[in-house]
């Protein structure tokens, strides 16, 4: 097994803890954030940007890598560490979400997911034996499992069927990476469920319960933060969480903002994922300890702070307001890689302070804090 | 006077020498090559990776930047080097070229240009006078006169009376600038006066004499680069050289290939600047040791090796030539960050090369080993 999870502090009021998750590509301290490398590449950052902000995990879009440059291309090249020159830790996805939040979806099938490339419209299938398939070719330290994705809100119809359909396909992925693993030459990546269910309990139950059978080395939680109300959100994580081992690392994917971070640690979640401070960085949108900041505003014109008096990243210490909001304006592409790094270095900043917190025993005093904020 | 111009190396066989060029904002070693930055930013470039480059002088361009963001916000801001965050020496152009190059053109006059903005079809006015004030609001360490640029080819006649109508706007910008200099809060860039002259030897000497009366702090070479043949060039430049004094800084404006700076250099310029390095970048054109690399190419696709193998630049020690490729074609700002990255690191590396050769006392050797190359 190439993945070991090591829990170093607890927070006794709550379910938060720090961690320690070790792979084939070096330890990552949890809880942690992992910025979204679509196709490969954090949009905007070097890789040399990335580990200067302290990433220590990326996570990669297994449906774009597929389609470009294709994961037969990878493979022969090494896998994507080598391929991206980054030989740190790297998560792929399944391509399940984006194949069934693209709208490129032809239909879900007991086998897959028949989808069309948004690139060329060309047909391609997708199983849970395929997703594995793929992402062994790529050679992420950790794989998640395809699963039936439902959008919010959805039947109780719908979604009992996801969480049928997403448990039968666990056990089809689980058989497939030990059948592939088996292999003498074969790397051997930690294999992820996903628990869905959406916003009801029961059905999250049945899912995880149905996954637990199977020990996977790590629990994610999908069907989240799609367009439910936050408090349910909250509520089901803590829910599900619950429901999970303590022993093994548990991703809460595709959240959150700067607040989810911090209430979702607190309801024992260790890994993120999400594209809000790349893709706000891109429209303008920066993250402060004030508030969020458009930054193209007109009353940014003359400002020469920095992007957020508090911050301690590069770009603070360098750039204001005004030469960013100038950059924006005139669509060069400074302006995007400005606001990306400080946007990066705002979310792997607060996972940092959430973890020390956490090992000085002071996590309920940040919480407060935070949640004390604009 | 803010500058200072020292000749520290000089070869006996041809015209070139290695000099320091001392500035308000630092010492810049010559011969020099300056990124082009054209709305005070090299595209896709961090100051800190300019910095890291060896980048010791950036050029940006007065027409871009008086539109956008405006000259007078700039000067409220601190100047061009507080906005951009670059402390280092600045050389702006005049605007002339832009305006005379972009179709945005009114008319000539005998009292300045009238153009159109390229962003939103506005009205604005040229004179050498109100060339010398912006960029005096812009607060560069080297300013440029406005002259007039004619296209190749031209008329004799129309090369005439750019010559005459650029020297007489020569003694305006001259006289401008003692005005505002005069003034006790004043900054006091270095002015450059431009020879003009297209490829007529007789006309080149009528335009260098008329700016050497006038004594400016540097001479700049403008007009070639702009469709004459290659031989033509260099031996307009080797006349036009022999015409300048020995103790002022010689610029050869919007030049060129890596093969240009070596052979410019044996004739006696300084400095260069131009977009090629960076623009060929973004169309995934590098340069390299054997020559330019269409990256972009299918043959490209599983090609493990750096964009160069003799490199040694930050791109080329990380990144291989498979990944770039697809960071371009995926359209992946990274592709156009890493290829900007790796080429400016050409061409400041080709300039280090030649300038250590002239420290040495082996530029011919320098030189002949480039004529051989690729």
């Amino acid at each position: 097994m190439g993945l070991r999870f090591e829990i170093v502090a607890e927070d006794p009021a709550t379910g938060a803890r720090a961690g320690l998750l070790h792979t084939p590509h070096g330890t990552v301290e949890t809880p942690v954030f992992m910025p979204v490398g679509t196709a490969g590449t954090v949009k905007g950052m070097t890789q040399a940007q990335l580990e200067e902000l302290g990433v220590q995990i990326l996570l990669a879009n297994t449906y774009h890598l597929y389609l470009r440059p294709g994961h037969e291309i990878i493979r022969e090249l090494g896998g994507l560490h080598r391929f991206m020159g980054w030989p740190h830790p790297i998560l792929t996805d399944s391509g399940g979400f984006q194949v069934m939040s693209l709208k490129s979806l032809g239909r879900v099938t007991e086998d897959g997911v028949w989808f069309k490339s948004h690139l060329d419209g060309s047909s391609h299938f997708l199983s849970p034996e395929r997703a594995v398939e793929v992402q062994l070719a790529l050679g992420a330290d950790i794989i998640m499992m395809l699963d039936e994705c439902v959008e919010y809100p959805s039947s109780h119809e719908a979604l009992h069927r996801a969480v049928k359909l997403t448990g039968r396909w666990a056990a089809r992925a689980k058989e497939k990476l030990s059948a592939l693993s088996s292999q003498p030459s074969a790397s051997q990546p930690a294999l992820f469920g996903i628990v869905q269910g959406g916003i009801d309990k029961d059905l999250r139950r049945q899912s995880a319960e149905g996954l637990l059978e199977l020990d996977f080395e790590g629990y994610a939680l999908g069907g989240l933060s799609v367009g439910e109300p936050k408090a349910e959100m909250y509520d089901v994580t803590e829910y599900t969480v619950r429901l999970l081992p303590r022993q093994r690392p548990r991703y809460l994917m595709g959240v959150g903002t700067p607040e989810d971070l911090v209430e979702c640690v607190a309801r024992g979640i260790d890994m993120f994922d999400c594209v809000l401070p790349t893709r706000n960085a891109r429209n303008g949108c920066v993250f402060t300890s004030q508030g969020k900041v458009i930054i193209k505003n007109t009353k940014y014109a003359r400002d020469e702070s920095p992007l957020d008096p508090a911050c301690e990243c590069p770009v603070c210490a360098r750039y204001s307001r005004s030469y960013i909001r100038h950059l924006l304006v005139a669509g060069e592409m400074l302006g995007a890689i400005l606001t990306t790094q400080h946007n990066l270095h705002f979310y792997i900043d607060r996972m940092r302070k959430i973890r020390q917190s956490l090992m000085f025993g002071a996590f309920a005093e940040f919480h407060s804090r935070v949640r004390a904020e604009p």
